[in-house]
């Protein structure tokens, strides 16, 4: 048994791609050329935008995805034939992606990536790319809703204990793409460049055989970003008292105790008692961080109540998404030895939209976004009408309004095409971005639906393809 | 940047694990042996017991927790002191691991796992232990409950793609313990000898001219295990009528069509109708497969109906536990230096359980679990009086009742201490054992509450320890 999960090889994908591609490679279909389109179809949270994240992560992922000899042992013994496991012997991925930026805002059915390869490589890495970006924008999208009613309060990840397994890694990233400013979790601030923290736990001043002895200690070998748990015992009897006692001790120092953190209790109560009593003590400086199941509508409450807090730690329902767990991104066939190809549904919203494609965001003259994106062809010319996706009776002209590009190519020939970008040009970028967005569609609830069009040529290609299968 | 997650080093931990146990260290205090217990408070979804799980692939983590080179450089970078980075560095777990059987039914408060060991390498896995286990206990409760209204048809993990990254790893892994039969995870599979499966995507449907020839090709390289999507264009027009044409195709050749798959539209309505075509034409035997967003309440509903569906492929639901998503699981101190520690809370119910303990399972006179456990000092002889964990004009005797041990040594001195199970007998133990679980404790909404209870001996060390404090 492998101790823990040990990177993307081969075999991270879902056995069906390996069956699908294993046909298409002895039929002698496999090296056709064809397009895929990520996307999805709901917005989690009942919010009102989607921070799209993953994509740096999904290329280094992508760039390096091989079968090991352990992937190849373990599908001959599950009968793939012999000719095939050769070809995945030296498989990696030789195709291109576009993609819009990590940190964009988008909106559903908008393609957000696109793969162009041949079907063999874009039937195998469909389900890495969807277990990537899915729950990284799940997780962004989570972090950008909190950021938003924490104002500029400092946010920290604290999840890592509640998140789903290994999992944790890339939501402490994703965190920081919506908006957070830090994490307690080491192996993601050691790869991610994300600034950690931490203070203590209780089990630390039980240790000890007071509180008071505890925080001295913890103080003397801290003495710079000393932070001190406040309710182990009781917060207003001993911890806040002991916490003063601790704090004017690190002044004669010359140090400045940095915050108490407050993990029970009525936290608006406590935190406006604890900033009373700290600043009748001449510690108007010490932060106050608190934590225990906070989510965006408790910090929103608390400081409606305008409690003096000053640092939030989030956990469970940051690295899990809580309640929707998931983001419904999906990926599918656009174009097949460049033909164009859709998927039919019997729900007309299912109809997927064919292509090369190229996603434009309509600008209003004060440089924001106007509330409404525009889907075309990729290399389209003239663009002037576009109608809305389902609804021929919806349509407007876009000839005067500026449009700005969103896709770009990231891969060619499945190696990064551009540079990487850090985690903190992405995060910023997410930041500019949804200042440029009107406050309809940041809303806390029931946000207004952002627009996304189709433009008249894709209109009529897709209506051909619709007629066609109607027949 | 990292390509992927590339396993359990010491840096997967929250950064105050390091910050506490550098104090430790620094403090000379980082000898002193003591406990601590991991135990949840919650039980998920509603229902009336936890499967735990996640125990053997703990235990391999656990053995081979050490810090590498990167995570010493990273954290010399963030200011740790060289003596304990030379700690570090020679850093393994020493102590010894007691727990519940992996697949065992659990209830809230009760210890189900304690670790001893030195103060710094307990305080240093309290990450890891808690990421895992709570995780993995979550999915093997959410399998146990699709497994309990699914009755025996069979159930496959389809969710890789809506899982959180790589906990869709150990996903599979605890869906199997849980009631699971099998997943499309091609690395669980490899890893952790789960049967693998999977049928084709719409895409494959698409790539070809007609659905017809799609089905052929598939069937053609796939004579033994060929399962047919239908619902690509029309389940009832074309899909049906086509995997009719290719299962008495394939009965000529002498083999089987193994089944096709409904993964849109109202499966009940459609699985009726296929049923009833597939029968007509002499294809009896071919099994009808459904996805697409199942959960239990929808399957429960499907099968109140009568819908002739022969196996469900589960997805989101199961593998990121919504709608919970999360284990409220607790890891917290009851010993330290042979002395017994409790943490005080304002919410009696929240003060911890003191010392070395042990589990026993109250067993009626058919075998059958009698509806209370009971919590234990580990080595107590002549239990007799049991008590409610709070209330103290609840007690009965216990003295005529069979009890068994719950808790066992299972790591010692760091290491495996007894043979690892194989996920198939965790997944027949956790099977059994539901069995003896009456069901008022099984019923799907508002079940029965199982009662913990405390000896005697506990309930007077515990008394006297809240006493002490509240002096």
């Amino acid at each position: 048994m492998q101790p823990g999960f040990l990177g993307y090889t081969g075999s991270y994908t879902d056995l069906y791609e390996l069956t699908m591609s294993e046909v298409y490679f002895l039929s002698g279909r496999g090296v056709e050329q064809v397009v895929f389109d990520y996307f999805f179809r709901k917005i989690p949270f009942g919010g009102g935008y989607v921070v799209f994240a993953g994509l740096e992560s999904l290329i280094g992922i992508l760039e390096q995805f091989r079968f090991t000899d352990e992937d190849l042992a373990y599908l001959k013994q599950e009968g793939f034939h012999p000719q095939f496991l050769e070809h995945l012997k030296d498989f990696r991925f030789t195709g291109s992606l576009y993609s819009v930026k990590e940190g964009e805002i988008v909106f559903p059915i908008e393609p957000i990536l696109q793969l162009e390869g041949n079907i063999i490589e874009a039937q195998l890495l469909e389900t890495i790319i969807l277990n990537h970006l899915n729950f990284q924008s799940l997780i962004a999208t989570k972090a950008s809703r909190i950021r938003r009613v924490a104002g500029d309060r400092k946010l920290i990840d604290f999840g890592l204990r509640r998140a789903h397994g290994p999992a944790g890694y890339f939501a402490s990233r994703a965190a920081i793409v919506g908006g957070f400013d830090g994490t307690s979790n080491v192996t993601a601030g050691r790869d991610f460049n994300i600034p950690v923290s931490g203070t203590m736990a209780h089990s630390f001043i039980q240790y000890y055989p007071d509180e008071l002895q505890a925080f001295r200690e913890y103080a003397r070998y801290n003495q710079e970003t000393c932070v001190l748990l406040v309710d182990t015992y009781s917060t207003l009897d001993s911890g806040l008292p002991n916490a003063i006692i601790v704090g004017k001790e690190l002044e004669k120092q010359g140090y400045r105790l940095q915050g108490i953190r407050l993990d029970s209790g009525d936290l608006a109560y406590l935190a406006r008692e604890s900033r009373r009593q700290l600043d009748a003590a001449g510690l108007e400086y010490v932060n106050i961080i608190t934590s225990n199941q906070l989510d965006e509508s408790v910090i929103k409450s608390l400081l409606e109540q305008k409690a003096p807090i000053d640092v939030f730690g989030v956990g469970t329902s940051l690295v899990t998404g809580q309640p929707d767990a998931a983001l419904d991104g999906v990926y599918k066939l656009s174009m097949r030895a460049d033909v164009p190809t859709i998927k039919i549904s019997e729900s007309t919203e299912k109809i997927t939209i064919p292509h090369r494609k190229q996603l434009y965001r309509l600008l209003a003259d004060d440089g924001r976004f106007s509330g409404t994106d525009a889907i075309s062809i990729r290399d389209e010319k003239d663009i002037d009408w576009i109608f809305h996706p389902h609804d021929p009776y919806k349509s407007m002209s876009i000839s005067e309004t500026t449009r700005e590009p969103l896709l770009f190519k990231r891969m060619e020939k499945g190696l990064r095409h551009s540079e990487a970008r850090t985690l903190i040009e992405i995060k910023d970028y997410c930041a500019a971005r949804l200042k440029q967005l009107p406050p309809e569609y940041k809303r806390f609830n029931n946000p207004h639906i952002y627009k996304v069009s189709i433009t008249e040529a894709l209109k009529s290609e897709r209506d051909d393809l619709i007629q066609k299968f109607r027949r």
